[in-house]
């Protein structure tokens, strides 16, 4: 490797961080979006008594504000996790993930909807709608990242458990059935769901993915011996 | 090169980093604040009818969103390509990227006004004229990047065909064409054509930049033979 | 150390960056955000007595957004100061530091809602229940970072006087003890003390500060004698 | 330079990078928040008489968003410029930055008054005072870059021209006599003097630089000699 070979190499890394540094800008800047939508109650008689009330008032907003942030906290550590296997840039991969990107940044606004009118099904379908696509969209990422065809990531590395397509299809299918149950179940059970499936998934994917590693592992050594 | 002319070195490298890293950052506001302009429909009766209806007549305002998102991510695109060249910062090119950076900092500004007046012609002027001023600054940057006696740009690179002039022109050409139009066809057939001109103009581009990829490579092994 | 463990190194190191500079992204727009809560007063007649007054009326905002702002700052010195003796990361660190940065997206929020309603308890209380939080959060992922288990830090720097437990304990003291009083004393007082409070217990960090330094710094020099 | 001490030494050139980058994303945010306060106008009817006329009566708003814009925008290229000198940093350092940064999140609530209110000296004022505090801070930090006792500087940089005191306190002077013209002349002509007295002042600070540069040559190489 000569000097003008290391400073292309340099100069590819660089296009490499700056990709992902615009897309965790987005990130953060749409993640801390979320409480815009929280707004500061208007009390008509500044008596302590209202002041609780109002907060009380809040809570449906602010259930809707905290699924969205672990949520939009959820894709982040996603990206985090797979776009560390990346060797190679390409324009594909570049506007895959601009179009992740344009999933995430609706985000606040499906999530003000269905925060605001949380008794009504339409807005929870929109707002599943956008999870499911984001969900959908990390998934084609990763398969893009995999295919042997594109170059993305070392052969070595292309079935390392964080590529695993279960997990980020995840999401999707908990959204995909809420949108079935949002038609008949009580809003409030619907919101709820989540803080009980997710930790539930959550268990089944730490487990799944202790399997996998053991495997991936097992064959980096069978590789190497 | 010494210790000291190594640092020197990477002080300039930071230097230049710096200006992409302020530039991506103001470009991933700019098109996360799209979407603020997504105002929640208030609702006057909460039912499921007038929930799906409100999100109908949102439809304009998304279109909108969705033309800027994308306009926004093409110039993105446009720089994280051009600035990979810079092999020198100066006075005058930070000058040149902040009032490109301008522009782009008005794009939220006028995709509001142009989304929420569809059907007039003068939001939809001012908002090609912000969208046609973006895309000449672009290319004037271009212009900077490759003149051989600011020195920015490595001599055997001022003709790589990323810096290509038509590209830049493209978006600006399209949108003044639809200023004339603006005051002839029906505003939703304007709002259509970017969907139709713009991947004709993809493919366009795409044969172009494969044909110059093709006379710059032969240049480039003439020269090396 | 081949090139591939290099390689490997590098990325691991860009790893940790990453959560880095996704952390300071959130605390950036955090307390820029604070800003839009200082809303532009409403004049009635354009007289510059009427301005001069409405700035006047705004004093209290203006007091509660200095607060927040300094908050949120001393809490990212105190990220900036404890983060650059983190040498490996892994999955739970992600996650404390991702509910850590939840309770600074509230502040906006929280400081908006005591600043509009100064004159009662209730806001006050919410506010420095945040506050409290995101000190406790801190506290936390210092006893994480200095955890040998962990292997987070080098062994001989868990006694670094910067990962000092006693720091990121003293302003939930100051609150906690704030709502105590939020109840009894008059508001422009409370929101008077932290100006008092503060510098005040800024000397006695100085102070215990130095006394582990010269501890630690002698320990060092024990241990390699 | 053994590992550790090399190890070392990225450390705290990350410590330093980081803080630059936090500086970076709060102006990011603070110049694309400017546009936030260019409100969409809101028309009674949906005429192109009536678009056009609310753009012509948005002109006030437009100017002040124009000034804003390129003084935020000036302050940024004197941090890239000015920052680049810096070899180590200090708590000191860090806490001149934020306070600096704290003038700067305020521009977009002192630029919204006074763009509402253009024809009252009392929004000017404030606005005024909100420029110069960032021009004095600005300052600050430049005297205590260069103060040989900090050791911050590399000694034969502390006299670099770009660290030049005149130059970071011209906005102040010019903002500080508006002040004073603020009581006497038309709103319009005071919005209209940083168009031309900053050009002016531009030019006087181009040669003063030269000068200085040629100076400061001259020392470099009778020292070297």
């Amino acid at each position: 490797m000569d000097g003008n070979e290391k400073a292309l190499h340099n100069r590819e890394a660089f296009q490499l961080e700056r990709l992902i540094l615009f897309t965790d800008a987005v990130f953060a800047i749409a993640i801390t979006l979320l409480v815009i939508e929280l707004k500061v109650p208007r009390l008509e008689h500044r008596t302590e008594h209202e002041a609780t009330n109002a907060l009380l008032r809040l809570i449906p907003e602010f259930i809707g504000f905290l699924i969205s942030f672990f949520i939009i906290a959820i894709y982040w550590t996603a990206d985090h996790r797979i776009f560390r296997f990346v060797r190679h840039l390409d324009g594909k991969l570049i506007w895959l993930n601009i179009v992740f990107l344009l999933s995430i940044v609706l985000m606040p606004f499906t999530t003000a909807y269905q925060s605001e009118y949380g008794m009504l099904a339409t807005p929870w379908v929109l707002y599943s709608v956008n999870i499911i696509a984001t969900g959908l969209l990390q998934a084609r990422i990763q398969t893009y990242l995999r295919h042997p065809d594109n170059g993305i990531v070392a052969a070595h590395e292309r079935h390392h458990p964080d590529l695993d397509l279960v997990r980020p299809l995840m999401t999707p299918l908990v959204l995909a059935v809420s949108i079935l149950l949002a038609f008949f179940v009580n809003p409030w059970v619907l919101r709820g769901l989540p803080g009980i499936v997710f930790p539930l998934l959550g268990i089944y994917i730490g487990r799944r993915r202790q399997r996998l590693e053991r495997i991936y592992n097992e064959q980096m050594a069978a590789e190497h011996a």
